[in-house]
């Protein structure tokens, strides 16, 4: 891996405590060189698959060598794991509770470790932030340079979460959810464009989509072309369909939250 | 220029999603040396002349060499051009939407560059997320020292936008309008002391200043010096005049928001 | 002191504004090597206490040297003091309004000075703007090794709090008071174990904290030990009781903000 010294940070702490900056100050009491980018802190609290799919969308855009540390813990103080991943490109520090199962689906050479080396914890370890007293101190000694092999033994059974998959239904039509909406209002779903490649082909086929009762019949390449008022789709940059509206929000206007179902029949 | 490899960032991408991070990440990778400073990420959504005003009140005081992103940017995946403009001290890199129409304003050797260099892009370059394909990366190779003429030819037509000016009505009256307001509900004018420089004068003339139904005739010089539920004056920070209160809203007590307009009246 | 160049940040400027972003180009027009590290910019407007606890909460963890820029500040433009204190491990600079009271309270060894060395100011002051003018100049002069001295005198009337601290009542009781809540909605409370070091024996006794009508019974040792829709007690990452739920908000379930009192009562 290369010499980089960054260390990303995903959480649901949000940003009105003192959290994240108390973390970060460990870190660099640690190692005075890390390099902080902050990728999300203000995940729904307590969605872990919200937050692995944020996640998921931005980590694999950094350097290589980055220690990716991620923190959606409602389970923190209880028996399960912290563990740390490592990739061909990048390290992650997380609890084991499905955090990284966008990244365990992505990334064909991944090792999992369980965190069992107390001797880099930070003492004493509280009941409820784990974030300060193990995560951050783990994360700092990775960027560092400390081997993943110093913080305990290999283990297979990690924790996984279901991710929601779009599923065929005959010939011409799928069925998929909601995964996430985004600050603007967007809806991103489940549904790329391998499940249904002819829908993103030129021109582009008839086709209904129909999600909370709306009827969504274009495909557009950018938000703009929308007309005021008018609930479309797009291929967002994240790699999955999104229903979106011109300078408004499809999740207001539709009612639609994460988990909302949707249906697609071309022709 | 000096050797700073400072990138500032203002959009409207606020900070519920990965898209900031996303974008550092892919400049880390061009630019390991890269430094961030974040001015804003909660601007209005697609609000360009209130963006533009909140990047004008914060450049000036970063380092010569800065290069300062700037993303509001309902255009995207349009035929809106992507800029690249030079000044003596800055380097900015926005969509051609006006958004740098204070920086044209202020900036009297200000050179424009439509970005067309292809080969400094994210590929694939996405619909909907220029930020991360298009503008980080171009951000990411100026901070590392790569000339402007590299990214495409000069232009003169770029996107002004009309910023409100304050009009002088008789000798002694003046209109204006609320550029902005700020996280205190502080309401910005757009009336600068030049325009009226009487007013600035010691002992503060008698004035009257209406908006929203409510006269204000104090010019005060802390936000303390108000009693309670007072709308009063002052000269902000900002370099125009501001309507507001001590420890409260004006904004919400006077329902008052961007655009809301007001007479002052001498005497 | 160690040769650190961090500088923390702590405001209730919110993010929504250019203030934040502004205060750290003047840092580093000033000390090109600056590092910044965000504690909390979203604490309640004009909160001096609750900023004072989230500070607390957070220097200790930072690297010797590091410089803690503290500002909540409803008299700028006023004639308060600014100040910066020096402890062992670290610099402060903040207005003298109790801001650090905590600090004050916790380093045996604190030295207050007044600043009044223009000739470090950034000028003109502003005269509602001294995080930009005065504050981030000087804590950019401190970070790039400038001595304390030359800032102004020794001072020692500078502005403490009461800060609010648990009454014992008799042998088995004692009262308290919410000190803050956080993002999760878990109430931090005044209450430290020193007070009534019983409470956290093992096993746990029995114990009626009554609190805004509710009756909580439980000392957990996780989060995720509480049922659901129970309101239980933990020894939170603060050091002190916190009144909290599993996977909910203690704060908005019982209605309850700082300032909200407690009874404990032992058997």
């Amino acid at each position: 891996m290369s010499e980089a010294q960054i260390v990303t940070l995903t959480t649901d702490f949000g940003l009105s405590d003192h959290f994240v900056g108390t973390m970060k100050g460990v870190i660099l009491r640690i190692n005075p060189g890390a390099q902080f980018v902050d990728i999300c802190h203000q995940l729904n609290s307590y969605d872990i698959l919200g937050a692995g799919l944020t996640l998921a969308l931005s980590y694999p855009y950094f350097p290589d060598g980055t220690v990716h540390l991620a923190i959606v813990d409602p389970g923190v103080g209880s028996s399960r794991r912290a563990i740390v991943a490592r990739t061909s490109r990048f390290l992650f520090v997380a609890p084991d509770n499905g955090l990284l199962s966008f990244v365990y689906e992505r990334e064909p050479d991944v090792e999992v470790r369980e965190i069992t080396a107390e001797r880099y914890f930070l003492k004493p370890v509280s009941q409820t932030f784990h974030g300060r007293d193990i995560f951050a101190p783990v994360a700092g000694w990775l960027s560092k340079g400390v081997a993943v092999e110093e913080f305990g033994e290999q283990i297979t059974n990690y924790y996984r979460l279901d991710i929601p998959r779009p599923r065929r239904i005959g010939a011409r039509q799928v069925q998929g959810v909601v995964l996430k909406w985004d600050h603007f209002g967007n809806l991103i779903t489940n549904l790329a464009p391998q499940v249904i490649p002819e829908l993103f082909s030129k021109p582009v086929p008839e086709f209904r989509l129909t999600i909370q009762g709306q009827v969504v019949t274009r495909l557009y390449s950018s938000y703009s072309s929308g007309a005021a008022g008018e609930v479309f789709s797009i291929l967002g940059s994240s790699g999955y369909l999104e229903v979106c509206m011109n300078r408004a929000s499809a999740a207001v206007t539709l009612q639609a939250a994460p988990g909302a179902e949707f249906t697609l029949t071309l022709g």
